[in-house]
């Protein structure tokens, strides 16, 4: 719901979310802090899949719809394991709890408003026929399956990345893929009843102001994690996990026995014989851990079954 | 769900939620802090309206109808132009998400309970023959289209305006006005079930206790915003706005505009021809503007005839 | 949703979750501090109904399903009157708030982990022939009816008692009875689908660990509680509260008496002739105060002839 | 340290803390919220000494002197005896923690700045002969022997009542009597090289602004407490006591008790023969308790003596 | 300074601190959670040392002295290697900064009040022919080199453990070995006159009450710690550490080598020839990590004679 | 105090503190986020000083000297008014609360631990001929003057930039020129006895780990503000400014007039013959205001002559 009177006024914190042309190929020249699509490269070397045009490595689209079943505890077993002890944060809103978010990491970073830093990239911006970063120049970079990782740094007042108009916007561009933002929204009323996952520390009527946009596609920091651009994002009820590409198909095969493992445990106690320590993590009796190691591989044929017939 | 035997008991924190008479005419001896009806007038001369009988600015019912659509960016954008920094509070559970509050603001100042003070207040009341000012003298002078305003200094434990009682009479009296309390509230489970809109900062089962109502319809602080008798409250998902009455008609006007900019924003997105840097806050190509323009003009044309017809 | 390949790792917190057996008898050899049964009916001595067999107070079921009209206002009252002013605990996380729960309390008391301390822990439960206690060996015990009482001293990360697996256990174990956790859980994903009351501090997708279990049916501290095993929660929208077996008769049939009189009172608002303050808590006209008390006297007669022709 | 140039500017925020000329007579007429002399002397009815000529009760200089030897837990002793639960604020930043603060309460209110009472208040005052209220205009009315007690509704930012020049001033003009602010300072490094008492929420180095002075020498409240003008301030290393004059008296001779209490049982601890239990909070021997009761009054006639002869 | 006149009022917080004879041979019996002395004696088996006569392992005196000098650095370069994670505390005020505190743990548990549990309680002392337990039972208790470590669940108002008078006996009685308490204390001008380390959370003019005591020299949790009765306390500016028994001298001795690493390090800092990468944390050349060992040696030989000949 | 035990295990967090040789030229080959010599440059234009060879501005030590007399108050007056609202940070605890910061920034930042990240780091430093980037190689680039400044994202736990070793080296390295960590620092006791300014989140046991170094002498986030290599850092009793250098001599230049104003108003002050209002912020008397305008023309020449002199 962004006022449509308000580009008349000379109001300095509105006057920052204007017009933008296209910007790609200059675009490091223009930010204060630049990762080159080389080092993006050299820094996901690990990545088993495609890129996408800005380096950014592209998790195919069936992982991605695999990942919709997951949940934060499923992603933490493999992580944990490989030693990836600071992937998660948690402690946001969640715009709507039933439904998971997945997508691929498209990441932006701002800092606080220091207007000599910022009249000096809006002067190299310009030299390279860019209008100034903002926050709908990422905005407009925004692919399908991407889900928008902003860094405001906890900021509430002024720190709200969009309001319902580009919240709309992104749900568009991104075919619903999602919002993380370390700071604010506004019009939460509205944005509450457009369907896509959000995840956002706080609401706030004030447009985005007194900061400066320092990065795209660079890697952010969010709480405690460091996202990378290309990251898989997955939401839940919780919290936000971030997944480094090459771990992406373990995450979802183990995923699929925890799947079977919880299916076999709940029909078990639903037989009403069994104490939980009798069934639950691993069966004690030898035979109970056959029928279970049985029951296992029947499923995940069944599923392999499935997924290749699509 | 108050208590039938608790007022056979000497429970001293239960005395104080009892019987009161009428008051209006000498309501002004017996609190703490005066606000005489001629200071109220003054203090908001702007105000282009009625008034009610106590002097508070009334604000027509079709303009409240109206400002059932606004959102608190709707509000931010007037008041901030207008150098009204100070009139939002947040951070309240808001116990019908979904539902907009708006009313006139009725207010009531509690302060810690002193009890020499206590004393000469309820000496004073008898005197004029009133009895003690307590949370009921305020409800039984409430009228439809208002919103309970209270300041409870954020008290949680006895700090609880109304249990589901009074916030069912509370509902009857002000025709679902709503409330809006810097304090608590208690029987959650049975105001979740009254369709009134309410934000509130706790919930606890204490009735409420250890506090002196010091003024009714007085100048008073919710969060950081001094609240007028007779401002329109604004309430969403997000917050509470208290608007001055002479900007009402101002707030409503720009919110048309506002409705009208996000539905044609909304349109040419779904076109999907353009990015957003193009078309929203204000389109870049002339000829959109033109086009934007002409689509404004047409439909604040058709609000107006369907209100003028109503 | 744990685990299956865990169990195969060395992992540590997650190897805390094993396989015990039946262990009632020397049970309290193996926890670090002990509440013997002798103790456990000394310190109820004032229940006035049956016991379990493990000494607990057994509030009987047809109670039991009356507490489910209760609610913390309700409590409070009572428990108020009786001196007993700490027996309210709230600040949860709700997962069903419009259920209401119910149940007696089976209580257990983590610390924080010791190895030296843990070391002797299993070296007594193995001596006396039974495994390490753990949160299966609790769960294991539970009965229908019960609700699953937990302090873990607010713990958020490896604090959580509960995974979605050991939840569905619990749910089928307790008849849906319930669950308090001064802690966390895991996979509220999967919780959130199963229909039993659950009070919690946070969640996380680490697993239970740096804890040891020191004791099963002890008294225990939640918020600012002691609860006592076999104490009736209740628990709504609010908070739990924690009731003294001798004191449940009591707590039911003034609810009973509030149930009435808020009935009476709403139904005299709604004949919009009166003032709040003409009615509620107690009306001042004799006349309205003799309706009440027949109505009262009404009512209860036909709630107490419809309960025992049951 | 403010700030010479800073009166040339337009900055908004600055211009609130200029020229004032003397306003006594009329200065109710300028105030938000009034509260007549009459009405102080009405709601301070108990006191029992004289008034100052602004009404409030002026507690006399030997019963301040007196006070200085006072801590929280004496002045707790006899308020909480008399019902009064509610008279002590802390949480506060103490300037000098070795020295007490001791003195009459000045108050003064603020309340968040909304321009269009503003406005009026302005034109009241200029009405009245007067300049607009601000913080200069209760700083020039101190007396010897006050502490300013001002409540800005905690605020850190622009809620700055004093910088270390009217600080300076502020002790001369109070002899040292103090500050307390439910709000904060600036100049923090200037103002802890002046030695007067102080007790602030926080340091910030914004000047005062936002807010507007709706009272002087009206109840306020800090914290969980309502002071009144007049009231004998002291604040120790903990927090902040404001106690009615009527009770002052008996305050301090209930701490000369005390004080004699504490050094017979600091002399008998160390006479080394005795537990804690046997000796403390009153003897349990018959022989050490006769003991105890004339080295009372021993000790209570040197002090009355000793306080004639002065 | 507790309050000659308060045990001739009803008070009842207060009529909770007072006479108390000795209890040791039954006090088990009078507690609601017991830990007989045989539990003691086999959960702190590996204690290298002697045990006082109520069980607990009394850490020699040297070792104590030697202790002084321990930083929690140090004591954590040990534990955390040995695999204790969970025994350090923080977020205490800090009496007196400059001064490390080392003792003996003494344990104290209490919980929150409830009458019929502490009636039962006192009912039970009452056949063992003791009075109720309470704080001064625990102090009276107390040995020197003791440091007494009080469980009050972080309770600031009533949580207060002791005033200037207790605080004063418990410094004698110990040799000012110190406090520390999850809770708060009173009369802290006082006690900020007596030379004895103490931490705790709060300060707060109210006398204990509101609890019950329900162990002595039982396990108790502080923090994120299990603190076992004779552990060695050791408080410095940053927190305390309760370290095990059987790891005492493991630590001393490692501080030893720290001591001088430090010395050795600063000296060659001083030199001004090297980068600190190049010295710390361990000489990358071989001839300077020779010259370390060198004076390594030479300065733990001189340390052992120093101490053996002491 | 680290740890000379430590470097022979293999706990991985203390792993991080080790040998690095020498740096500069290929340092932005190994940094995660890059920000070349030129970018610096280029955003520091306004830079009227010299630079020092990392292309840092240098103020000059004459301004610095002076800079030791500014409060946060006299940085704010003139950052204020050039529109720098986002230059101030607050919160820390403070070492030395008597002694002004003052340096020029030398930044540092650190990002959360990613192990696909931190190889290829590492793998690229070790391809340009330099170890792995940690604390110790920003720390042995630090030159006198400088204030070191870290980006530690306000991590408590393993976020400690510092014990007292390496501070004692930087306080050598800087000539006591500072430290401000968004962070912790560990070895507080050892360190308060180091004369160096610092400025800190919390203090930790745990030495630094979790996190990878990803950039020396970029900009950098503390607080709300961003900070800029070579920016002039003041810190005083409340909190920390961070002057861009084209404002330095503006700021000292002021601050002189500051001080003078403080001076007269002062003096006016002790003739006791002025109400407050009269005298601050600017005489109201045209006679007293030629006074002041006279008084500062003199004590202006006199300071410009005594520096001058010099």
């Amino acid at each position: 719901m962004i006022r449509i009177g308000v580009h008349r006024s000379t109001y300095k914190v509105i006057a920052f979310a204007f017009v933008v042309g296209l910007v790609l190929p200059s675009l490091m020249q223009a930010q204060l802090l630049s990762f080159p699509k080389q080092d993006l490269v050299d820094y996901t070397a690990q990545n088993p899949f495609d890129r996408s045009t800005d380096g950014r490595p592209k998790i195919p689209d069936d992982l991605i719809d695999r990942a919709r079943e997951l949940s934060s505890e499923e992603v933490w077993a493999v992580l944990e394991e490989k030693g990836f002890h600071n992937q998660y944060a948690d402690g946001f809103h969640v715009l709507h709890p039933g439904k998971t978010m997945v997508g691929r990491a498209f990441t932006v970073q701002f800092m606080p408003l220091r207007s000599d830093i910022d009249e000096i990239a809006k002067a190299k911006a310009k030299e390279h026929g860019m209008p100034r970063l903002m926050n709908q120049t990422a905005i407009d970079m925004l692919q399908p399956g991407d889900v928008l990782v902003v860094d405001l740094f906890g900021k509430k007042v002024n720190g709200t990345i969009v309001g319902d108009n580009l919240f709309y916007y992104t749900m568009k561009a991104t075919h619903s893929g999602g919002l993380v933002v370390d700071g604010s929204i506004r019009d939460l009323n509205g944005i509450s009843e457009i369907d896509m996952p959000a995840y956002f520390r706080a609401v706030d009527p004030t447009p985005i102001g007194e900061v400066m946009l320092t990065g795209i596609n660079v890697p952010v920091r969010i709480g405690g994690v460091t996202v990378m651009p290309g990251d898989l994002v997955v939401g839940d009820r919780e919290g936000v996990y971030f997944v480094p590409p090459h771990l992406v198909k373990e995450v979802l095969d183990r995923a699929d026995e925890i799947h079977i493992h919880d299916e076999w445990t709940k029909k078990k106690f639903d037989e009403g014989k069994y104490k939980s320590s009798e069934i639950y993590g691993s069966p004690s009796d030898p035979k109970l851990q056959q029928e279970y190691k049985d029951y296992l591989k029947k499923r995940l044929d069944e599923i392999h079954k499935q997924r290749s017939s699509k």
